[in-house]
C-alpha cells in the first residue's frame, strides 16, 4: 500500500464546519471552540480483542469504533464535533478492506455533521484503531457521573443487552435465523449514539450520566462511586426487546445487567424533572425507563443494588449479584 | 495487571493546567480554550516498527513518543498543554515496564506543565503507544507549511542527522564507545521539542515551519510543495555536530538528509526577520542557521534542490538526490 496514497484517499475534500481552522495536511489541527469547553476522549480497539473479522465486517469495524468514541462525548452531555483517527495495518489487510474501515465511521460521521481531521497510518502486526474524537459543551453544563443526588430517578435509554444478544446471534446461530434476529445484529454492528437526545435535555439542569460500554452493572456502580450514594435498580423494569425472550432466563439476566457496547445512556435526575425527560426522549425518537433510584444508606453509598424476583442483592461491576448482610 | 489498579496508578493527583475542568475518571476529559484555537495531533508508534527494545528502554520509550508528538505542536507554532494516551500492552511486558514508559512521558510533560488528560489501556500482541496531544496557538498566528515566500531565508534549528547517528551507534558499535557518543545518543532518545524556541519568535508574523520527523529532505519538500515555490538548500551550511565526523561522508550525507526523529524546525522567514530570530534563538538557548532561500521558479516550483560539492540536484523527499536538466 502507497502510504502517501492512502492518506490522500481518505482525506476530506471539504470540511463540514467551519471551526475547523486547519483539518488534514500539515503537522497539527486546529479547532476554534468559541465560549464553549472542548470535551476530547480516547479509545482503542484491536483485532480479536476487541471484535473479530468473524463477526465483524471491516465497515463495521469503522462504524463500531466511532460509535463508541461519540458514545463518550454524549456521555458527558456533549456534541461531537470532529476526530482523528490512528490505525495499525497488518500486510494481509487488503487496501480496499481498510477503505471500508474508513467508510463505515465516514458514514457514522456525516450523520452526526462531524469531520476527520487527522490522524495517523502505521504498519504492525494486528489491526488497531485508536480514535480521538472532540466534542463541545457549554461552560458549566456538562454531565458528570458525580452529579447524582438522593431521591434521583435512575433512567436508561433504548433497550439493555440488545449488542450482545446480537454477537451470539451471529457467532452461534446459523445464517438462516439472521433475518428474525436482524434488530440486535444491527445493535451489535451499528450501535447508534445517543447524542440527539442528550442534546434535547439542554433544560434538565442537573443530571448524571454515563454510556453503557460495559454494561448497566458496571456503568451504575461507577455513578454510585462517583456521586457515593446507593443506586437501586428494579430488574422488573429494565427494557428488554422482544429478541431477547427467545433466550434462556439466565441469558437475558447476563446481557442486560453486562452485556457491554448498548451505547445507551444510564442516567439519574431529580423526579420533577421526568416529564421534561420524557418531552426529550419524545423529540428525539428515543425510548426512556425508570429502572430504579437513588438513596442515600451511609453502609450501602458507593455501591449498586438490584431487586431481582424476590431478592434484593448487590450488583457487582461484573454483573454478578450476591445477596448481603 | 489489574487494569483498574493499573490506569488509577497512572491518573494524575493534580492537573497542573487551570484549563483541565475535566481530567481522568469521567466518559471524556474537558479543556477550556479562551480566545485561542486548540491544535491537536495524534501520532502511533508500534514496537519492533517505530522503536525496538533493543535500542529503547521503556522510559525513553514514552519520552520519544510524547516528544514526536508535541513536536507537531511547535511545528504549528503552539504551546503544548494536554495530552491523551492510549497504550496496548502485550503480556510479555511488566506493570513495571509499563510504568517507566509512562514515566519517560510524564518527566517530559512535566518540563511543558502538560498534563495527561486521557486514554485507554488494552491488551494486544504488539506494543503500541498512540498519542494525542492538544495545544493553543493565538487566533490567525499558526505556522503552516504554506507560508513561505519568494526570497524567504530557509533556516533549521539544532543539527541535523543527530537521532540517525545515534541509533547507528546503539546498533552498531560497542559499548565502550557510548560515552563517547551520549550526545547523539541522547538525542536519539530523548529528543527535546523546540517549543521555547518557537514561543519565542512570537514578534516573526509570517514563517513558514515544519518539523523534522522524516528528515530535512522530506520536509523541505513538503513546504515547497505546500507554498508552491522552490526550496534551494545549500548542504555546506548544514549544522553537522562533530560526533557525525567520525562517520563516513556518505553517512553524514545520509543521516542529515533523510535521519529522522531529529524533531528540529525547518521554517522560512522573510529575510528582514533574521535579526529577531536570532534574539529568539539566543532567549531559547538554541542554534539556528540559514541553509537556503526560497525561490519562485515557474518550472521548478513545489520541489527542493541542494547545492553539493559542485552540483546543483534535485532533492527527493527520501534524501536521493540526482542531476536533472
Amino acid at each position: 500500500m502507497d502510504e502517501f496514497k492512502f492518506i490522500q484517499s481518505i482525506t476530506p475534500k471539504y470540511y463540514r464546519h467551519p471551526n475547523v481552522i486547519k483539518g488534514i495536511g500539515d503537522d497539527a489541527a486546529i479547532i476554534r471552540h468559541q465560549q464553549v469547553d472542548t470535551i476530547m476522549a480516547m479509545d482503542t480497539m484491536v483485532e480479536s480483542v476487541h471484535f473479530s473479522k468473524k463477526t465483524t465486517k471491516p465497515y463495521h469495524i469503522g462504524y463500531r469504533a466511532l460509535a463508541a468514541n461519540i458514545s463518550d462525548i454524549a456521555a458527558m452531555g456533549g456534541k461531537a464535533t470532529a476526530y482523528l483517527v490512528s490505525i495499525v495495518i497488518p500486510k494481509r489487510w487488503r487496501e480496499g478492506q481498510i477503505h471500508e474501515i474508513y467508510q463505515g465511521m465516514n458514514d457514522l460521521a456525516q450523520s452526526f455533521n462531524m469531520d476527520m481531521i487527522g490522524g495517523d497510518t502505521v504498519t504492525g502486526e494486528q489491526l488497531t484503531i485508536s480514535i480521538t474524537v472532540i466534542g463541545t459543551v457549554q461552560q458549566g453544563k456538562a454531565r458528570y457521573r458525580s452529579h447524582a443526588k438522593p431521591d434521583d430517578i435512575v433512567f436508561v435509554t433504548g433497550t439493555l443487552g440488545d449488542s450482545a444478544c446480537g454477537l451470539h446471534v451471529l457467532l452461534h446461530c446459523s445464517e438462516t435465523e439472521f433475518d428474525q434476529y436482524q434488530h440486535v445484529i444491527n445493535r451489535h454492528q451499528m450501535p447508534m449514539p445517543r447524542i440527539p437526545f442528550i442534546q434535547a435535555c439542554h433544560k434538565i439542569n442537573r443530571m448524571a450520566l454515563n454510556d453503557i460500554s460495559d454494561g448497566i452493572a458496571n456503568e451504575a456502580n461507577e455513578i454510585a462511586e462517583a456521586s457515593n450514594l446507593l443506586l437501586e435498580l428494579d430488574y422488573e423494569k429494565f427494557p428488554i426487546h422482544p429478541s431477547l425472550r427467545n433466550f434462556s432466563e439466565q441469558q437475558q439476566v447476563n446481557w442486560s445487567l453486562s452485556g457491554g457496547e448498548d451505547f445507551e445512556l444510564v442516567g439519574t435526575i431529580p423526579a420533577h424533572d421526568w416529564a421534561i425527560l420524557e418531552e426529550a426522549a419524545k423529540k428525539s425518537n428515543t425510548d426512556v425507563t425508570k429502572i430504579g433510584v437513588v438513596k442515600d444508606r451511609k453502609n450501602k453509598n458507593g455501591t449498586a443494588w438490584i431487586y431481582h424476583g424476590n431478592e434484593y442483592k448487590q450488583l457487582d461491576k461484573s454483573g454478578y449479584t450476591h445477596l448481603k448482610g
